[in-house]
């Protein structure tokens, strides 16, 4: 801390005179200029802190697919659906680096696909360091780990991989580049910040179909003890998923010196989606005995994650009372899809498909019901041009999460 | 860092000459205005990141209650078991922001009960922020959590659902605002610090009644390898448990500028619950090896468990050879509790009962004999009002870790 | 913050007259140097938050290691393994506290073994806080984790805990002491580098005679799920130990203000870690299926592991490309040496010899030949008399984690 070391002696003799009043404003203004330096180090590395824990807890998500996933299929399935679990990992870092990351923030580019950082070139960046790229690969991974449930027990193992490949290199980043890249056609950056719930609502059946192709895992649970394990850990995981997506906690809104600010917003987010898991689960639990006369372990685990599926896409916009609403309605959304189900006699290979877009596509609508101005406002305030958009982007994050109750 | 921005030659000109003397003055004193501002966001930051990731550790103690207790039932329970468990974490997280967390901390008030903040209004404020509420909650489900196992296999699932909420929406935040609550009549902030000794050891036997319903689970154990899961689950969780209670981690003792502050004490407090389970582990390997000829996974986990409880009354304030003393009493503790119950010919049903306050109100006494006076003016000094009290709360919390040894 | 209030209006009246002077630089100064404190502050907290955090990941390796121990070993020897693992971080725990932090970082000491710090004494100091002793322990009782699998089903249990304390307490210190305490023979702090690497390479065998004493442990898998649960754990929990390893966050390279500082460095270790991880997964896979014609999820989890063990040397200073080829040389070293095995008729037995040296040897081979120097100089620049040298310190490290494949 060199420059910020002040010496009272030297100053004093530039004080002194009036030929030395440019070094005493040089020599002030040189410390001053220390310590906003100092400031901008120590805000790296508070933020880079927040992101990395935030990230590995993501990555703990990938141990809860895995859990839940060994827990609901049949026993014989084991071993192969943890294998692919375990490959959605390792496959989505590799093309993650290759060009999935290229493809979904490489910018300068067009709006419909990134063309920059193949490889990590160029990193790290003022704009880019590696811990945003790792928390971005454990989102990626998530988002492939959520599909595996549903495909893994009717596909060729080969052609598992490359779907798996595909998702997490292409389809995964293009779609985010949309709408999180500052060049992205769909991005928060823009204007037509409402053309990203179109292009949600678009997408959504697309990656939909991956769902269709064959038999679902409704969790007949060879092993509650292991879907509870697998409960809990996404539960532990999320609060990586929806907090940390704000990817830094120093900052202020409003005046600085304030108690409020980013860090009280990710509590927030903290709180809302805690809140909306809480209320799906109880009102799965009474809904389901009101129905079905019973209840059971893997209903509530499904509501609770239904009701996480449901917020993670207003979760850092709306109040804590909203979220308990969002929980409340989400179960009975995912309860409704599934007599919606058994009335048209899909059977089990295709509930999940009528479950796909239920806690998901209630969550676009809860946020646009429900999200509070200030907060939407306090959020990006000041950073339109930023690669990201915490809010918006996650819309898209919701419709990702429509894959969930399929497989939850 | 607008206003933290330092121009010499406007400084100069102010400097320049007699009459701009009060511009000049402004002009720095403005600037240092700013850096204590700065240095107040970055506080925020620093212990919000610090506190949200606590909570998460606390929140996954859950997991581990889950994972023990589904080692510890017999199989056929395991599913009722494990749905108390998410159940717990569900409807504390409802009940908690409803009123659970405003009769806690809800002040003013009056000693008895807070009647503040219901449905989290008013948040955040500078005394209370998002955070601090998420890291309460995690806090109150694991003293549920705590108590779930014992009365889930023998009381009808809608008795257990009315039992958890009351506990955790009621009875604890009540005990809890008595004690950590600014307007509290045992708070740490008054004078009479004493009567929450008193407080704590009246309180331990009501909540001990939940234990007396029924039968207990005396870790027969259908897989050590879950009681394993969950132990170690516990132990990791507890990090943030004890060191997490501390809530905030940017606060000097003494001078600024120094090496000891707050982070070190945390620190300690890591190390002592370490050393508290890792002795009470191994005297409860070698004692029962003496006593009883053999020895095996689940008495070793029972007491590395019993040594948890006994330090987390006083992990803040003692040493870290007192917490290897402490470790060493609570094993024989739990030993001799275990002889005390055959003798008097209890049967598993209420081994639980004897085990009740055993290595929990060893720590408070304990905590009572061997806290370092350097410590505890270390971390309550200059704070005599705030909302909590670190170590004093801690004989409370002790007092709710005293349920553990009846379900490990 | 009372020394950095500013009062314009006493500036001012410093300010005004040449007799006042000498007052109001000391005036200015005094805020620059308690601006200075506070900083010093801020970076104690943030760096015991990263240290603290990342200690707690490293002890969920424990974790890790005792679920793959579990899906490993036949399942009557479940119990067993589990106990060897509690007791492994209970006796870890004691002994590190009494002598073996002290063996390993009591400086001044003479280079062989250290001699201060016994049961903390001294603790805290401007070297050495609790939170360093407490990740230096997870590190510790990681490396006796490691062991344990090797010995476990084929010595006396009296015999392992007499085993277990020894290398937790006494050869894992002093050899840590060689090449991390400032005083350390092979210190990174001493112009012979070079001596790290042979002290490694000779140290290796010693530690290795452990995995000849009977049987190892190939993971024949009694449970695939607990394998994969152990293996994602251990995932998780290796961000604690190679990015963890740097022990600060805060530190800038080169100027102040930049983006470019250590949390840069982490983010990159992180990166690197979990591409050499996927890199080395993937390559068994296809291995595997083109030299045995299948593959099992059992190889593909060893494969991960191994290409983790061999990074763990280099993780610090390589590139992310250069990762990939680490992870892939690393996956064809563990096929490599199991052939081996094979064609010397060495049976189950002994396959754990084989491999014992494989992974970790490459990596250091691998972190010889792809250092890059810039990255080098910035993690050692301005301080060699640090009491540990993260890449230098690896090299150990890395041998330590040759242990890993005979018992992944």
């Amino acid at each position: 801390m060199a420059a910020l070391t002040c010496s009272a002696s030297d100053l004093q003799s530039l004080l002194g005179g009036a030929a030395n009043v440019t070094g005493a404003a040089e020599y002030i203004c040189t410390r001053f200029a220390a310590v906003s330096d100092h400031f901008v180090d120590t805000a790296y590395a508070v933020d880079s802190t927040y992101l990395l824990f935030s990230a590995y807890l993501v990555f703990a998500m990938q141990l809860g697919f895995a859990m839940l996933c060994a827990g609901s299929v049949r026993a014989k399935n084991t071993m192969n659906i943890m294998l692919t679990n375990v490959l959605d990992a390792a496959t989505g870092g590799l093309f993650y680096y290759l060009f999935g990351f290229a493809f979904a923030f490489g910018s300068p580019s067009n709006g419909f696909i990134g063309r920059q950082f193949f490889g990590l070139e160029s990193f790290p960046s003022p704009s880019f360091d590696y811990g945003y790229f790792l928390y971005q690969w454990a989102f990626a991974i998530a988002a492939a780990g959520i599909t595996s449930g549903s495909i893994a027990e009717r596909t060729q193992f080969a052609s598992y991989l490359i779907y798996s490949s595909f998702l997490t290199g292409f389809v995964y980043p293009i779609v985010s580049h949309w709408f999180w890249s500052a060049d992205g056609w769909a991005s928060a950056g823009r204007a037509d910040g409402i053309a990203g719930l179109w292009g949600a609502l678009i997408e959504g059946p697309r990656m939909g179909r991956f769902d269709h192709e064959g038999k679902s895992m409704p969790l007949r649970g060879h092993s509650g003890t292991l879907v509870v394990l697998g409960t809990f850990l996404l539960w532990f995981g999320w609060y990586g998923f929806n907090p940390g997506s704000f990817l830094n906690i120093l900052r202020v809104y409003g005046d600085a010196g304030s108690y409020y600010g980013q860090w009280s917003a990710i509590g927030r987010t903290a709180v809302t989606t805690t809140l909306a898991g809480s209320s799906a689960a109880l009102t799965t639990l009474f809904g389901k005995r009101m129905l079905a006369g019973h209840w059971n372990v893997t209903d509530v685990c499904n509501g609770l994650l239904g009701g996480f599926a449901a917020i993670t896409s207003g979760c850092s916009v709306v109040d804590p009372w909203a979220a308990i609403v969002c929980g409340f309605v989400a179960a009975w959304v995912l309860i409704g899809c599934n007599k919606l189900a058994e009335k048209f006699h899909y059977d089990d290979p295709l509930e999940a498909a009528q479950l796909h877009g239920g806690c998901g596509a209630w969550g676009i609508i809860f946020t646009a019901l429900f999200a509070k101005e200030t907060y939407v406002n306090e959020i990006y305030s000041g950073r339109p041009g930023r690669p990201y958009g915490t809010a918006h982007g996650r819309w898209w994050k919701a419709l990702v999460s429509t894959h969930c109750p399929d497989f939850w």
